[in-house]
């Protein structure tokens, strides 16, 4: 097995949800604090310094020799890979951890090569592991990468709660953090020469007529062009909580009803505008008893367009709908936003370096929009940023069947040494 | 403050929900085992000797001076009554505890009575609280009576699970019990000469217009007719679990927009039949998270008619619907049954002697036919049953807002100790 199907083979048993198949991961939780752990060991191994900054980011450090300047400014401008180990609930394997084994195998190659005297470093190099990527736990994603860029307040971040109740700031504290120094840190920002994230792709990208050989075969690798717009809302429906036997449906004002209209004025308002994607995956009823008419529901909306103004526009036009539904019903609706990140285009310069070094590996590589949302996304305000993505066969993400075959990996890893080595 | 209302004020810092408000006290919860101790020491302080039998129900014996008979003997055709502690989840004060609090205090009266003469007494007399009645802990309402009756059979009970996977079987041997030995219990229903359930009612119906005064103020107290045939039918609809951002809207196989539409079929069916009612209370998409399309959403269905024709037809018609729902979305669809019971018709001797006895204190009691299902319900198949409810100015229930006045609590005990003593 090759050294990045080695790596993520170790973690196989790491956060198994049983329940949902796949992988629960949420960040600070017992299995993506034992992948950090197996994080740095791995990094310990190759003689990368591992540090977690103060936004719970870690850091494995493949410094330069030691040339008498303190090490703050010896990392200045450093190029910098990685990606993040928690998960969204029941996600697959290579969400996160494929761009992070990658990295770990790109250094053992790039360490080779120096020692072969085949690589001439210029600068520091770094693995980075961002945490709740995801926004599982949270609700916000890329919640790591946003604080220290300074793309969400302090104070929010850390009023954030989980689904038990606890703030983002308990929990942080409780993982060693100070939760008073979270936030924008410019030193640690001034270490990000330039950022390249390796992701599996999580759509049918690589898989377009477009791309695909006679053998309906995409190439294995892409470059990232571009992020979607997207963002997430949150609808809160209230209506009478009442005993479901003892109340005629005519006395009803049920917020489950409220909810299921809306749902479909979400599918049918997204699926009118071309590119647009409009999601509810999430709906809490509560109490959310077989025997009891909801009193509230709480839906969570997740939209994405590469034109931000037709997303703003997508979510004006549902937000108008939900309250006539609403109010159909007997009910009240409450529309909260909880993180929009406009489309982002990756640094040009990046990009086309990244495109050149892939053509070795990769000679069709092409260069991809992506729907998702990832932490290079977020940090392209403040760093040059770019992006990988390995071929997932069926474009199935977020779900136990996500999939990367192994020798995709490998040229997955083969194109990230390539970008590196470039980069260096 | 009258003893019924004192006996509430004392556990009302008992299983507060703060998230959802008013109360939650699943079976066997810290929150219901306070509830059982409590009832126990009360029970204990009337000279009352409490037990619990085999199915995890309670039993507080005011026994008949000894005689020398066997006790086994000497409590065949006892009178029964009481209710249960437990609650659905951000439920009110009163389901329940009404009619324990109730009973208890109704054994102050007759034991006084007794001690000045003025009640003579030709049988034993019971107070029984009843586990899971509301079937929220393990989906199955009525468990407790169901297997004392033999209205479930022991495997199925045993193996019902609660939200965090433990097993019936499991919770209740933590709890002391034997599951081998839970199930229809001969010995224990032949104790029960007569049950009379005191329940705070659930619906408008002492509110009707039929009912109330030239104040809009209906009667305090009414005596059960029936009890709406029920049911509880869980529907698990499968699709393509996704990513939310890189899916195409014309790509998805989205479960959650399918559970939609069956929302609005239930709605739409039930609201064309007179007297039904159906209710999707409980929803629960897999894996539940904002930026993923759910693989699958489970919705738990609540039905309900007088006539058990009618109410079969009303589920094979909405399956019927789920079906196409499913089909359309490129989806998959499984209905099971989780429980029925047909409509009750309470024990007619019974009734009559109730209504009697609550004229004394209540001269317009009026006789109701019930949506809720009840304890007595289930136990009416074995043997005589009967019912009073007490007026809830609003009618709502299940609900933190569920309410009784404290005079009208005291005018049910009053009613409760009328019905015992004539059947004594």
């Amino acid at each position: 097995m090759n050294t990045v199907n080695t790596l993520l083979a170790a973690i196989q048993g790491t956060g198994r949800d049983e329940r949902r198949g796949g992988y629960t991961r949420p960040v600070y939780s017992s299995a993506e604090l034992d992948l950090r752990e197996w994080f740095t060991a791995e990094a310990q191994q190759r003689g990368l310094g591992v540090e977690q900054d103060r936004n719970g980011i870690l850091w494995a450090w493949w410094d330069m020799p030691d040339d008498g300047r303190p090490r703050v400014q010896a990392r200045r401008g450093a190029l910098v890979t990685g990606s993040h180990l928690d998960s969204v609930p029941g996600g697959g394997a290579f969400d996160g951890p494929l761009g992070v084994a990658s990295a770990l195998a790109a250094v053992d190659v790039l360490q080779t090569r120096e020692k072969e005297g085949s690589l001439q470093r210029n600068r520091a190099l770094a693995v980075a592991v961002f945490p709740e990527e995801e926004g599982s736990r949270f609700g916000v994603a890329c919640l790591g990468s946003r604080l220290l860029a300074g793309a969400i307040e302090p104070a929010r971040a850390l009023s954030l709660r989980d689904a038990e109740g606890n703030t983002f700031a308990d929990v942080a504290r409780a993982n060693g953090l100070n939760p008073d120094l979270m936030g924008r840190d410019e030193a640690t920002l001034a270490t990000i020469g330039d950022f390249v994230e390796l992701h599996v792709e999580q759509g049918r990208g690589l898989n377009t007529k477009e791309f695909t050989d006679h053998a309906g075969r995409g190439p294995a690798v892409a470059v990232a062009g571009s992020i979607l717009g997207h963002g997430r809302w949150r609808f809160s429906i209230s209506g009478q909580g009442n005993h479901a036997g003892t109340t005629l449906m005519a006395d009803r004002a049920d917020p489950m009803v409220a909810a299921a209209q809306l749902v479909l004025a979400v599918r049918k308002t997204a699926a009118a505008k071309v590119d647009a994607r409009a999601t509810i995956g999430r709906l809490e009823p509560l109490p959310g008893g077989t025997n009891v008419i909801a009193s509230s529901v709480d839906l969570w909306m997740d939209v994405r367009h590469p034109d931000d103004a037709v997303t703003a526009a997508l979510v004006e036009s549902i937000h108008g709908q939900s309250q006539k539904i609403a109010a159909m019903e007997g009910c009240t609706v409450r529309l909260t936003e909880e993180s929009y990140s406009g489309t982002v285009h990756f640094d040009p310069a990046l990009q086309r370096s990244l495109e050149r070094s892939t053509a070795r590996t990769v000679p069709r590589a092409p260069v991809l929009a992506t729907g998702a949302g990832h932490d290079a996304g977020v940090l392209a305000a403040s760093v040059p940023t770019g992006m990988l993505f390995v071929r997932n066969p069926s474009g199935i993400s977020h779900s136990p069947e996500e999939y990367v075959e192994d020798d995709d990996a490998q040229l997955g890893v083969d194109a990230l040494v390539d970008a590196l080595q470039d980069l260096l």
